[in-house]
């Protein structure tokens, strides 16, 4: 059964034909569309560890296929459990990606070995469907509880970080997916923190907004908090990657800050992904896992002198208490508790 | 009479003759050291706009003796007046400027008319003098502060934005001055923020800190507050450009998010300058004007797609009840409240 339909002259980020994996190559974009097919584990760990696929959801859904394809090339526990550790390991701090080969693994080994390879990319086809819906609903729910709060008689403005968007879920996406339901029926303008590194708002998020027609402006990540501070921001909506016991959350780096100068102007925070994301495992955010990466995504452009050292987090956390609503597919958790989070999971 | 010897060779970012003004092009480091020479006002108000000179003192006295170079070449008053204008609107947020401007008019006015040059070139080189002595002076009142409350058994780990060293100030600088003046009597490690779009951190404060001897990391903006937050920074220290008359001051932009990060984490926050950045006209932060500088300087790089929409903010505002001292040639004032900075100011 082929879930998502190939239609990459859309082009989707990611499309599954039944057999093989089709990417649209997200470090190459806004200046080129590059579709990459993946067959296997290796190859789909590989473009999850360089963010040619990335996203929470979509690192997930994308691990799926890439352990159904590995093992219908060799359809033997070994295979399964080799691939299925190459890929989570890939990332650490997105909850999705291993959530997503834990459901593999455990449908594959729960079928007759015969049908391992089988029941394998049907548990990968059902994970695609169930976040293709999960997206639906969270930008349901999301735009629903903002739009208690949001004044009625003028434009808003929202704020986001990095990209949440189709290029980091299935459908519209999480938090980008909030605001283009907000979108659908009231003038909305959004203005798109770059991302520093890798730059996936001013590289990915901007090209979503051309395309889906919203207005926006880009700006650096340090404006962000002193132009909450002035009013010019209704809302601030983001992804998130991995939500603890006591709903914390980890997202992209600089949403710590987001958050605080939203509670400081008593600007709604709203975190956006779905239950996938949540890890009652953890006690706290500060149990999460914090990908640092290379230096060199710090130095790139040669600005700074060569052999700079650098810290390179590639997330920080949110405390609870500055979220105002933690939106999954179930409905907006407020407040953002232990107890709420716990309903939710 | 010479005020700072010409020792290029050093290089100094700022370099007076007698008549002429020599400056390091900014815009240039670290990748070039190239030498400008400056001859009145416009050329000195072009090379404040493009930022070929910065930080708040120094552009102070690089105005000073812009106007010098100007009533020097055309002594009369309406030269004065035509360059102190050129000059004042260079840039708008730091107070240094406009009051350095305003100094040298004042003098050169209250001379006799035949003596008017003569006079505004020693309130340039006496302004001069003076920046030098409120950057050592404040660079000691701020290590003495934090020495009181930094742990005593161990490195130090000091988080700045921006820069506000030897290139920003006379001397050794403002808020990497007092890092400096610190480092000179503990193991201290420095965590630089890039401060894009112009990335004058990860350019010239890591310059300075390598020349320095300083050990140091970079990082990308966003990932200030989440560091903070982990417990990884023992104090923030940062220049500033304008005080308000209730202690509310500017900086440059993302200076709010470490100021909200350190408060919330009870790490204090150190802002320094000289007292020719306090305003008291001003009654709060929300009445400095705040510089929005032109969008390419956020597209540079292209990543985005051409003709995006910018937001550029070149400051952001924080508030006094994030401030833990405001450090000046003074002393530390500390609370930082309208009452404290109308003592220094």
């Amino acid at each position: 059964m082929t879930v998502a339909p190939a239609r990459l002259d859309a082009p989707a980020p990611l499309a599954w034909d039944g057999a093989r994996l089709r990417i649209l190559d997200q470090t190459r974009l806004p200046g080129e569309e590059v579709v990459l097919t993946l067959t296997g584990a290796a190859d789909t760990a590989e473009a999850i560890r360089r963010l040619a696929v990335r996203g929470a959801p979509l690192i997930g859904v994308a691990a799926a296929y890439g352990l159904a394809m590995e093992v219908a090339r060799e359809p033997a526990v070994a295979a399964l459990e080799r691939g299925a550790a190459l890929l989570s390991g890939a990332r650490p701090t997105a909850r999705n990606l291993s959530w997503a080969v834990e459901r593999i693994v455990a449908a594959a080994l729960a079928a007759p070995s015969a049908d391992l390879a089988v029941a394998a990319r049907a548990a990968a086809e059902a994970l695609h469907r169930e976040d293709e819906a999960a997206s639906a609903a969270l930008a349901r729910h999301g735009a629903d509880a903002l739009e208690q709060v949001l004044p009625g008689d003028r434009p808003v403005t929202v704020m986001t970080h990095c990209n949440s968007g189709a290029l980091a879920a299935s459908g519209r996406g999480t938090g980008l997916g909030v605001i283009a339901e907000l979108a659908d029926s009231r003038p909305l303008h959004v203005l798109a923190c770059e991302a520093r590194p890798l730059l996936q708002g001013a590289r990915l998020t901007v090209w979503e907004l051309r395309r889906l027609g919203i207005a926006h402006e880009l700006l650096v990540d340090a404006a962000a908090a002193g132009l909450i501070r002035t009013g010019a921001v209704d809302a601030v909506v983001t992804g998130l990657d991995r939500v603890a016991a006591n709903a914390d959350l980890a997202n992209k780096v600089g949403t710590y800050g987001l958050a605080l100068a939203a509670h400081a102007a008593g600007v709604p925070f709203v975190a956006a992904g779905p239950c996938s994301s949540i890890d009652l495992r953890l006690p706290s955010g500060d149990a999460i896992e914090i990908e640092e990466r290379a230096a060199d995504e710090v130095l790139a452009g040669g600005v700074a002198l060569p052999g700079t050292p650098c810290r390179n987090p590639a997330f920080d956390v949110t405390p609870a208490e500055l979220v105002w609503a933690l939106v999954t597919e179930r409905g907006a958790a407020r407040p953002v508790t232990a107890a709420t989070v716990a309903q939710v999971a």
